[in-house]
């Protein structure tokens, strides 16, 4: 039985800064490791800032942890200053770098994690992830008794537990520029512009961007499409001298299998060429092999991912970083950073994983409502 | 005893058109009128267009009231339709137009209003605006017994009952770009940075531009500041080898008298300045000369509250378009769309006007934490 | 024998309004035509806009043919006034529309052109457009004698006789941000980015989109490319630890066939799925088939033709249209508008019609720098 | 009687490495020292990294002489690798700093200078700088026999002998993004917004931005103006129904002494406020008193300055760097990298810097040409 690493957490209680406002423990004698993993997500850089800025008020060390969770396995850990974190607010990325690197995958990373944890003498890790990282959060802290806190992050919005994850509002900002620039054409030519976005398993990037750049059909994995009814509405569309028409397509959105509309071999091609990208392309070819309009198709691609994060995701990923670091205080371990409204809370990683939380209902709806 | 227009308001219910999500109630025969009050703010034109895209599913015909209450005063109402609100999304200002003027100015505006009303058949009346906007909608709707339903709008995200307002996130964006590009230089000189920002009565738009910026001061009307307790730490950077410091002034906020840092003639020109715009440069001086660190000016004015609103905001707008005509079929009068957490909801205009909504203890906490 | 309605050229000689600095003579009597012919390319409507406030001084009038030659065929053509371009210096596509039709494409074409001329006693007309639009003026003005002036426009760079065209700078703005934006993951992946932007003959987009962008390889159609050479070079930087390669495309850009490295029958697929657009994903595939190293692709399309014009473009456009008009008043027929160094001239369409402006040596050589 | 530094310059030719296009001689024994001097500019780094990965190729050395002159007096120097300029190339400011220290203020610095370039046995030395820099750089050349070459760097776009400077373009973008914002408020308000942009001695920012943004009036230091006519142009438009009118004021822009228009008093304040910054809020505010006008007032001061360079600046830079570097291959002292049409070329500094570059009078009418 693995011994409870939670139960090391000690803090040298001092009268504090006068920093009143946040969790009052002071923390003059702890570590606090911190890492980054899965994808690249705009906001890192100011999450890792915040937890280091908010540890020097009260004089507690941060170590960050390289390349994910492989840092801890491969002792890759180093101290963060106020040095090391000035001027990455506005950076894309991480300084940290990330991995997808899994303690799970050999039995030999945890016992190499437990080396270099206690090497470095850490007392707490705050994980900065998606839904899959969370996951493994909840697993190391819960079986592996590690004193853990998460902050969620994902350009895809999919994280349970959360209103929203800060590079979502970067992301979709992106796709809104994209479609803004497309339109400005739209007196000019009769003309489908087809345009592929990121979303895994959800539609939140396609109809956040849909609406904002006011896209005449949005098409989420959530609801499967029919092929036919985009052809009709679009020709629809000409026929009314609405010269012009944008479409947003998620990357794993799927079209119904239709007769006449979508063949059999076509269909297949489809899910086969969505696994290597290019959905969308695929898309486009068919609608103008159907509907006879001139299509033409954009694919956004890495561009969501990277780049500086919007004012509302650094905000956002300022407020969670501040958040860990009081969660730690507090010793809510399991917990993860999520805001709810306007208040930044603690939330159960537990809850948080069960599942991924799908396009909400309302915002599909507003998206459906400009599509015929 | 006015004629309680309210009464008035029928509609022809019908089958429908499927797009049952939201309010179900058709509105085939009511005309429903729509006009924008107040200053400038990005997403207005996002509002008009939700509100005629919505209103077309259901067969019903929206009015643009122009230039506020002023175009019900003086008979300047024009139909709206689909090709009025093709390509306005990313628009800034307000196709409509907008004025100060106030129904309650003068007796014969509420005379000519009822004959305008009646004129025109108006069902219903979408007032979009800011504090004192929507305070007058109230009164037309309780006192005056018009059936209005408000949409909150200002850049200064002061309205209460609504998490955020569209306009908002535009204008943190602005400050934020601003304060991107001068931290840019930071490697170079040893220099003080003021940049003067918006916000009549509160901070939101100097504390999360701010945060988002990475300023090193935030000062708010909230919270009266003491000049020697900046100027110290200024020195302090100095004295650590921070060469530059970016100190963010929201127009309204006001110095502490102090004895040797702020003369009595240095306040009075302070306070007097404030009022015709430029605090921000007074401040400027009063640093240089206490400090002797050589420091600039940057007053961004104007160029907050203008052009295409952020991808957040004009979704937020959308929504609140959708609601605002939802609301109208379900007779839910004096309410204002809001947003509360992920959802939009109907919230009274008596509680939303009561006070204006003061800048969050927990964001002026963060802005605090990075300085000093 | 066409009539020569170069002989038809009036104007009546006035004082002038003082604003001597440009053309002198004044065309108070003289109708102006103008029309955009091609694809869209930001800065239409800053030419359009010149025009006509240029005209404005002297009282002359401007007449908008829509959608390019197929307006003076059909007889669209409507007035410009001061209030038809208010507010278009700043968008995208062009407010007189475009399209692909020719006069020579039918004789019918012709007649019907030569009767609306002289139904609207057209003076002059101004044509904007591309190498093709451009040589048809050439034709219409030296064998059916019209009066015509031309401005070039494309976003390829590649009309000769001019040392830029507008539109090419935001193209590359819009690729440089991509390019950006993908950088910005740079610490945190082991991965190559394959960019396809456009550029029908040459590399211009391709060169100063990847100099600026800090590509590391660019490909261009000028100069066909071995798949072998990119893969070691990718190589080479992986094995230095550069765990990241953004490679830029030229839509047109095609590679040697090389055995082993390129398959006959992936080469044949490269060039048919290029006319189909997406040359850059089977860029990214192979490339990823030969080196092994995770390939992402990016297709900005059409995002590359739209969207506000950078400041670069709407002064180099806006000083065309003026250029235009001057043309106009000096009778300088069979000249377009041209940027030589610092100064506008008028420079000979036969001449600049000639052959497509290749992609400079210099530039590709600065490209190239930085590529191994 | 000084060393001539410039004899000592040699190199060891070798096969080269193949990139045959630049300058053929090969500098395996040279090194090379770079600094900036003088205000920010955006695409200081990138000339930097340009001449360091260009060095790379011919296997010479590159060393960063710290904050301009200054580094050379006090032996702040340091190598520049690869890793070095990695990622520098779309940042503003300078890696190397910067400082307006000048080797002729003290007898101490030139001795100083002498013993660090014997020290680290520098062979040339690249000084980016603006109109002041290069003639120190001139005067080190000529007088003290130091190998130098220069490259041109404001923002002001005012060195003589080159068509165009980098960080011209990103400076009138920032203004121009910035007008765009104030003009979409114009179909609300009735209001005159008066911005004033950096130019210390000319008006090519204010009048590039002023086209580039479609203002209605621009106000240069070429041209002193008359506030009187300002007024009665603003007043003619509001006649005309043109509710809003956009004035942009370079920094030292001045209006001529007019009786009953701009009192003794005013005018020496506006002189005096002038060098504290700020002309443009007395401009506003005696256009407001003169016109009854109300008239707002936005100074975008050092954001002109910083931030990300445009995808043109980038690319001159680099080029320039490019050029700079074989300029010293080509033992070419005394001049400058500079733009001459579409090409780069060498030109000597004591022309350069003869006089500043004044605004191209064709650029001003065409400024002036929407002005009235």
């Amino acid at each position: 039985m693995p011994r409870d690493y939670r139960r090391d957490f000690k803090f040298k209680q001092t009268g504090g800064s006068g920093k009143s406002f946040f969790h009052s423990v002071v923390l003059m004698s702890v570590r606090i490791g911190i890492l980054t993993a899965g994808g690249d997500c705009p906001g890192l850089n100011a999450v890792i800032r915040a937890v280091v800025r908010r540890a020097l008020v009260e004089d507690a060390q941060v170590f960050g942890v390289r390349n994910g969770w492989r840092g801890l396995i491969e002792d890759d850990i180093v101290p963060l200053t106020r040095s090391s974190v000035s001027g990455i607010l506005p950076r894309g990325g991480t300084i940290l770098g990330t991995s997808r690197t899994n303690p799970f995958d050999e039995a030999s990373h945890l016992e190499r994690i437990r080396l270099n944890w206690e090497k470095h003498e850490l007392g707490a890790l705050i994980v900065v992830g998606g839904d899959g990282t969370l996951r493994t959060a909840r697993d190391m802290w819960r079986e592996h008794k590690y004193p853990i806190v998460g902050v969620p992050k994902t350009i895809d919005n999919d994280v349970g537990g959360t209103d929203f994850t800060f590079g979502f509002d970067t992301a979709v900002s992106v796709v809104t520029d994209a479609i803004d620039r497309l339109h400005s054409t739209a007196e000019s030519h009769h003309r489908v512009m087809v345009v592929e976005v990121m979303g895994r398993h959800t539609g939140w990037i396609a109809a956040y961007g849909g609406i904002a750049g006011g896209a005449d059909v949005v098409l989420v994995p959530e609801h499967p499409f029919r092929l036919s009814r985009v052809c009709d509405f679009l020709r629809h569309r000409a026929d009314q001298g609405n010269a012009f028409s944008i479409i947003v397509v998620a990357e794993n959105a799927r079209p119904v299998p239709e007769e006449n509309f979508l063949s059999e071999e076509n269909s297949r091609e489809i899910y086969r060429q969505g696994r290597l990208g290019g959905i969308g392309m695929l898309v486009a070819r068919e609608i103008e092999r159907i509907s006879g309009i001139e299509t033409r198709f954009t694919q956004l691609g890495y561009v969501q991912r990277g780049g500086s994060p919007t004012a509302f995701d650094r905000v956002l990923a300022t407020r969670f970083g501040i958040k860990a670091y009081d969660m730690v205080a507090a010793s809510e371990w399991g917990h993860m950073a999520a805001l709810h409204g306007r208040r930044v809370v603690s939330f159960p990683l537990d809850e948080a994983v069960r599942e991924i939380k799908k396009l909400s209902e309302e915002i599909y709806h507003v998206a459906e409502l400009f599509f015929g």
